[in-house]
């Protein structure tokens, strides 16, 4: 069993072919109603929203002034008489009728009779309630928004797959919505895999060091929108691992770090396969990450299978592995259209002598300039060197081979988040 | 009081200007410590981070396959008497002397006397414990990593400053961090004020609206990384509006919407001035946005004081000035080097005529393509037309006049995030 990725020597994947298999198995989350809290934001409505209003639900006023006819001011000049004052909120009491106008503040109800505001700056109060207004010939509709302008009842006003913004929560608390129906947050077990592992609050002793995997995919997972729970270090052993993978198939992902290359205590695939995972790949094309396992696991009482993310052990390798695969496969559970990963192209910025034998996903620092995006590449000694993720925000993309890429050269680049 | 504003006919800055002030007054919160969870993410680390121990913490062997000694294989082949077989987590319990190897596992403890590690691919174990090299003479430190070739005890290995991503915690977890001294999130109260506005939840009668202001504050505090605590709906009424601005004032940050115009009834600043807050601006050269307010409380017990910006009613307006002002002052609350606003240059990929009296932070449609970025403005009927900016993921900003602005121009853009 133990053996069962090499001596099975499975097909080396480009990453391509990789990320379309993976997205063969990804359908968006079945709807969940959600109350319209900052825990929405991100999330992606299953449903066109209507609205159940006009906005505005009047005619408004878009100015402190008066409400006229502009019928009783031919040459923009004029004394009329004013009927009542009409604040935001209010109703007016009293239509305009020939020779009268009705004091009218920003966001108040243009007044029956009346077809034009003029602002307040145009105008002087006399005696026994009487306005002198010295402007411009108003036209019909000046200064008002008309009801229904922005939203008409019936509307629809955003659509299933409109990611939820600042913007959208705007809108769904003007037509009243308070809950949404959206894509749900997919739970994400994390299972790190080890002996050489203790928790970070452990001193490491003797052969041992500390689970770094763990920290940086939970923290992942949140930052992409997923719901992580981890499930502890399991020990290179079938009987430790296997009760945590069952556990972990409950979640919408499984994800696992270590135990995936064709090392004699690489353990994993066979204990998920054993567990009813079926297995879809097990090396990519790539560096860092070449050996990743992907399988699904169809759930016992149907629905959409159990996505297995089995990753490399080098924390490095998981961050990669993360950007093309697993992140793509959440934004896919939470409804977004496009799933990603999205790449710039950039210039580079420094010489940069690198030679590699597979397809590189480099550390590097990417910048916008008025010239463009600008890319280095970030000092690196390998896939365990998650100190040079620090100094980096995004991967540059070296071809195989023995290169001195020179400065001004374009590489694809992918933005970290 | 209620023309406090237009009385004293206020300065009207520009941008730049008011943005320089608002800086003027804010600081970084002092560091509190926070438990690395993803609550963590996106905060400023406010010390260096030191590690506590070398990575690796011993020579670590790279591959599978075999630890030995340089010196037994000149030729790169020869036969070796196996010791152990040492996997990862494991201390080595025997040395390597001459004629002798150790089997080892990616991850694994180099044992004393091995100075290189020879791939499993390249070699056959026989008879007797014995294996059989066949490979390229072994090189000195071949597919070893040495002891603190990541990191050496005592190395800063994070900077007060940087910024908490999922590698951070990463490096963090690695050094036995479960805890860190950050700027923590400020807390924002916001107030809606205006006695046209109900709460989403319910069904406006004649002249009245929703309130989609707090919806919309609330979620662009959190996107941004602050608390925010929505405290109501204030009447246009001072006996109203006093204690909830008082009870604002305990906050980090007071955001009102409406009541900062000229108007008879925006009696804000007003009472902003009454409860003791000083007043830095009230009017800014833009669009839309003019009127807004913003001062400074001098808390009782001395310290930073608390930041209150009087924003205008309009959604899109708020949106606006959110983007300009309070967002930048939110990240240098939350230690961020560099508060922003930041711009990117596009090119309009439509003609667009447009004419304002002011700059003009337009809703627009930012894409960046093989060409660069590329932004179109989003049809708009005003600052109340919150729908239109949920087409919208940027601001094209648009300046003073009357122009037919063409396809092919190129101009500043703020990415809405």
């Amino acid at each position: 069993m133990s053996d069962i990725v090499s001596t099975k020597s499975p097909k080396i994947l480009a990453i391509a072919e990789a990320q379309a298999i993976v997205q063969q198995y990804v359908r968006p989350l079945p709807p969940e109603p959600m109350p319209l809290s900052s825990a929405a934001l991100g999330h992606v409505l299953a449903a066109d929203v209507v609205s159940d209003l006009d906005m505005p639900p009047y005619h408004k006023s878009m100015m402190d002034g008066y409400a006229v006819r502009c019928a009783d001011l031919p040459t923009g000049k004029g004394t009329l008489q004013v009927l009542e004052e009409i604040t935001a909120g209010q109703v007016p009491s009293r239509a305009v009728e020939a020779g009268q106008a009705s004091r009218i503040m920003t966001g108040a109800p243009l007044p029956p009779g009346a077809d034009a505001v003029v602002i307040v700056e145009r105008t002087r109060l006399s005696e026994n309630n009487l306005v002198v207004i010295e402007d411009r010939p108003p036209k019909p509709g000046q200064n008002i928004l008309p009801q229904g302008a922005e939203m008409k009842c019936g509307d629809i006003v955003l659509r299933a797959g409109a990611v939820l913004r600042p913007q959208e929560f705007g809108v769904l608390a003007t037509i009243g919505r308070t809950t949404v129906l959206v894509h749900p947050s997919p739970r994400v077990a994390v299972l790190s895999t080890g002996d050489e592992l203790v928790e970070p609050s452990e001193r490491p002793q003797g052969g041992q060091i500390r689970n770094s995997n763990a920290a940086l995919l939970t923290a992942l997972v949140s930052q992409a929108g997923g719901t992580p729970r981890y499930l502890g270090i399991a020990r290179d052993d079938p009987a430790c691992l296997r009760p945590l993978i069952c556990d972990g198939l409950k979640a919408h992902v499984l994800l696992l770090s270590g135990g995936v290359s064709a090392g004699k205590l690489d353990l994993v695939p066979g204990v998920l396969r054993e567990a009813g995972v079926v297995a879809h790949f097990h090396k990519v094309e790539m560096k860092p990450g070449k050996p990743m396992f992907f399988g699904t696991y169809p759930r016992p009482g149907g629905g959409e299978p159990t996505l297995v993310f089995g990753l490399p052990g080098n924390p490095v390798s998981v961050l990669v592995c993360f950007e093309l695969f697993v992140r793509p496969a959440l934004r896919r559970l939470r409804g977004y259209a496009d799933p990603g990963p999205h790449f710039v192209s950039a210039v580079l910025s420094e010489d940069f002598a690198y030679r590699t034998d597979r397809p590189t996903y480099h550390p590097a620092f990417l910048e916008w300039t008025t010239a463009g995006w600008r890319v280095r590449a970030v000092p690196w000694i390998g896939s365990a060197d998650l100190r040079a993720l620090t100094q980096a925000n995004a991967l540059v993309v070296f071809p195989p081979g023995d290169h001195g890429h020179r400065a001004g050269q374009v590489f694809e680049v992918l933005k970290l988040e």
